[in-house]
């Protein structure tokens, strides 16, 4: 477990090791955060939710940091308003690593004598850190990306990972009961546990994502002008917002570029496009004659298909599942509250840390929101 | 048919017979349609989608009406904003009155000769009027209940039927496959369509709705101040929009009183609570350790459970059925483009008309909204 | 007094008299106020300032129209928000007219035996009246002219009124010390009281309005796309808001037009243009290298110049005269709190009641607000 | 004048000294910009106005900052939106000051050989520069002020200077034409000259500023929930944005303290109040009975009183003075353009560096605003 929590915790500094200081301190949008606070709000959870409770005697490092990295648990207290993270430029960088080593130092001397009732905690807590590792690259492509200069963050980052080259076409699923949740021995969350069976009737899944030709082919249809494909909020959302391409696409001298975390350059046609809203994919899979796949659909057919390329829209809205429970405490606060206006999405992408996703995991966004690496994978329309 | 277009026309009228011309006008929000637009668009709908388009030689009423009261069929043209309906004194109500008549006297003579094909558009049409005459109870209730002189509609108007009386307690269900959709042979919208199985664990359904007075008690056990109930978008809305009672309460020397359609009224505490948003529903829930069904769990039991006292919030998103087929042309525009973003309702209201609503009727509406008539049916939270 | 008083209000009514129900009630803006709210209002004045206060046992007409038609009189109670008027539909229309028939009938006694100390606030109720006839005509101008279907208010009202030509160029004026403010003995309001001199330096004033032919020209040369006319605050009002006209001014098969109040028409091109905001009229003036007067230029040279035509923009903030003295108590409210953020018209429109204005009378509108029938003059720009 | 080059621009730089790179980066609020924004704009001006124009075969020390660091002149091309300016994290702290060397020394080998018509050009440089100078004094307190942590900004700077006592009570000025205007040898902004005569009318100022225990006062006596006091839009403000401080002051413990530059502290009572808008400045002389003077006033008898603790609000709106030529080109953006909608400040403040300011002096803000040093300084009120 130390180990585990050594490197988890290392890992998110190294993240940030290509930033220059001022990189982590602005807030361009609401949903996207200050490097410089997922920095201490990650420590915060530790210090909150671990050592506050369970080590007799701490001495918290600083008295107002309960209240300045206090993300959204109501019941721990009140904190700063999430669009005014922008607006703190202390405490400064140094300042933060100072608290990230303080929290360090006292979590490794708590790990050693850890009770065994705290394992789950500390899995918890890792989970945790790792969530705001995929926020940090997301959020700082969107720092990087929005600057008129677009800085490179890693001139040799690959957006797109090498996975094993899936067969085109499509997958079959039969008809069937198929059994949804999480049931291993290892760390999932509460939201994908109650495990049950879902009924599904037989379709036909795609076996790769869509590529950025195909979304262009739409684009190159007027697919943004054609109110036909969208549902009445997205079609809203592309005339209120002036949508006309994903996320940081940018047409250059008559040809389309992309802001990618290494750098400015031409679209790469054959790699699955990205970047782009649930409306978005919505639309582009009515415009296809197609649909998008349920996440219990997804599930029954994880095993079967190659993911982990991006995070895939699914038709379903995040809900409980039967016979969910919340957890009691602030703890209960991580998933349940979010369960309305949001759809699911599965899979994983290049900025998720190795092995936090797997089959049964539930990921969550709004119906407009770009700045995650989504992506798009299709299903058939059933008829009988 | 010819008699049930000229029934259910005329109904729509009588429905507006106790107003005053002033309260046609208004739209106090934009949510809320002036009644007068109801009315014309009602009307409008006839007009473009039978006479416009099955009718050779028929000549418009008014060449513009085509813009006033479209209401979102983009296909079919440009249109008034719906936030403006309200700034349109012109046409009259006597002008919308004569334009009601003016294609009643159409439609009469088209429906002598209705050819076979046709039978299913006139239905949609009848049924779509039939959602207007809901509306327009609803909308009349926010006008003249938003009004600081607080008039009646109708002092002998009764908002909860009177039903037959339902043996409390709870309604066991068994796990199983259940039918779900419409397969019947008269009408049915095509969200209900593409009737199919879904696989349901126990569930344990409450056979009366939560009433006024056990609504009172989680206001009175602080339930609006109380973050741990709401999800995390309620607790906003109830913050930003001060919420602290449901729609129409008024605490007045000392008692609750509210608005009903009958005028200013102590709220009788055993008859069910409504005009209750899904944020409410799910926060009282949540504070009574239980849960709202999900729409196939309604579904499954409704032929078992008293209804129709109210639109029961589920805890299903408003989402497209396996293998739903979205009609082709304007008509696709009726329920397909909104399966975002809203929570499923089920059952029917004091204001739907009677044989409107059915055991398969989706009815369905964004999670903040309250001018509708809501209600609150529980289920057990199961423990396996 | 009593013939002058009933003279009055019933111009307020014949005002009103082309309208249709309807058209009394909708506000679709928040500076225009429905024309029942005026004819309410009015008579509200009368009964809060006048009768309640000095008519021993006088009973109101209705207990809660003191709430309901209080228009922004902070000390005399709470009051409906001026942005929710459009949102009641009663009183009825004939309701308010009973209160005006109610109101006008206790007046009259009243005024039978009126003190002479109360003279005074008999001539501000009737020129408060007056001032709302002013706003019945343009308040009822933006709800036919904001319908799409431009209905005509009356056919043969003639906005422009027929005044003595005057002859086209330049009046000097001497440098010199003017008289400024009321000095007669008729009423006037407290704004132009405190008379006193400027010291003006020498000027040449405009004897005519700027006409449509020469704010099209304006146009034509890119007036609305050049930032270096502007204001800033004025250019990002035009920005923000697409302003590319005056108001009421439609492009229709290839020919300006604007709605009048005798209904569309093209643009009659040798007549005052009006229903400019500041914004324009400084940016036409500084596009044709010229300059507005102050408004005591304006007063200075009034009584050489024909007005009448329009309310002129001036280059003056509204702000206090020196010496200048708020009255105690409600009609304090008048007009001191207003002076800021405001800019001075002089002059009258062809809605002003006849009589009401005067070489010193100081009206004021926000430099964004178009509904006025406004004008243009013209000074030329000095150099020393 | 290279020498007072040299010194002006390395002031800029000093200013900053106490900053963490951190703070050089934030916005919290539209009016406020980031400290290095200040510092590259500052430069950019040189850049754009005296070396890209004037000096031959100018190399740009880089191609897009002639975008980023426009503010407002829209005759030099397009910019990034002022509310953006916090969300750019490059270029960094270090380029900018690269950036400002680079032109420092560019500037040096200019001036070297400066063309006397030229003389005129590079003041205007110095004097915008040391605008901006104040600007950062106000903007570093903001930023620190608005932090959770108060950090300090210097421990040891003192917000109010050591001025030679002034006598208290009134000076009596009589009745007169007063020169207006700058008519000196040095240098002033275009908005002061014009130099010109003002008829005033015998009035009294106060010798000193109301200081906080004054302000006090009003606050204890209810000062802002009393609406006689205010402006409507005054008025509207203080609801609206919970006024009920000047800015920076917080209720602790049962004192009133604020943030000072130098850090938390309580109120010194007998020093001037600062940090009020003109709303609270011209609501606090109404509940005292008096009335701020007009700028006229102010100038006619700054000989008289001590000035120069702080910017002093005036009842004059900030409009062109009669014979007023805005300069060409987009020198005359300067000023010209924002003459509407803000009012008049005079005098300085201990944020205005030395030698800046003078009598005739015209400062303006819109009168909600707080974040200036500013003071109030009372006229009685005349009866004549």
């Amino acid at each position: 477990m130390h180990q585990r929590f050594t490197t988890i915790r290392r890992h998110t500094e190294d993240i940030c090791r290509p930033l220059q200081t001022e990189d982590y301190v602005v807030q361009p949008t609401t949903d996207v955060s200050p490097p410089k606070w997922h920095l201490a709000h990650s420590t915060w959870f530790w210090e909150e939710f671990v050592l506050a409770k369970h080590q007799p005697g701490y001495k918290r490092f600083h008295p107002r940091y309960a209240f300045l990295f206090n993300s959204y648990y109501d019941s721990v207290g009140e904190r700063v308003l999430r669009l005014h993270r922008g607006n703190m430029s202390r405490p400064t960088v140094a300042e933060i690593l100072d608290y990230r080593h303080y929290i360090d130092e006292q979590m490794t001397r708590f790990l050693e004598t850890l009770p065994d009732n705290l394992h789950g905690l500390i899995e918890i807590g890792l989970n945790h850190e790792q969530q705001h590792q995929e926020l940090l690259y997301t959020d700082i492509k969107y720092i990087l990306g929005h600057n008129p200069l677009f800085p490179p963050y890693d001139p040799n980052f690959r957006e797109t990972p090498a996975l094993a080259a899936a067969t085109p076409g499509f997958t079959d699923m039969p008809e069937g009961r198929y059994a949804i949740g999480y049931t291993g021995s290892g760390f999932s969350f509460d939201n994908e546990h109650a495990a049950h069976e879902q009924f599904l009737l037989p379709y036909n899944i795609s076996n790769t994502l869509e590529t950025n030709a195909d979304y262009l082919a739409f684009m190159v249809d007027n697919g943004y002008e054609t109110s036909q494909w969208w549902h009445s909020d997205g079609w809203a959302w592309v005339k209120e917002q002036n949508v006309n391409s994903p996320l940081y696409w940018h047409y250059i001298d008559g040809r389309w570029h992309r802001y990618a975390l290494s750098g400015l350059q031409e679209i790469p046609m054959d790699e699955p496009v990205t970047h782009i809203s649930y409306y978005e994919a919505a639309a582009f899979a009515e415009w296809k004659g197609m649909r998008l796949p349920t996440e219990f659909e997804w599930e029954a057919a994880a095993n079967r298909i190659a993911w982990g390329h991006r995070w895939e829209h699914t038709n379903s809205a995040y809900l409980a599942y039967p016979g969910y429970q919340k957890p009691p405490g602030a703890i209960g606060e991580y998933n349940g509250k979010f369960m309305i206006n949001q759809m699911v999405l599965r899979g994983a992408s290049v900025a998720t840390p190795a092995g936090h996703s797997r089959d049964t995991y539930r990921n969550f966004f709004h119906p407009s929101l770009q700045w995650q690496f989504t992506g798009i994978r299709l299903c058939k329309k059933q008829t009988w």
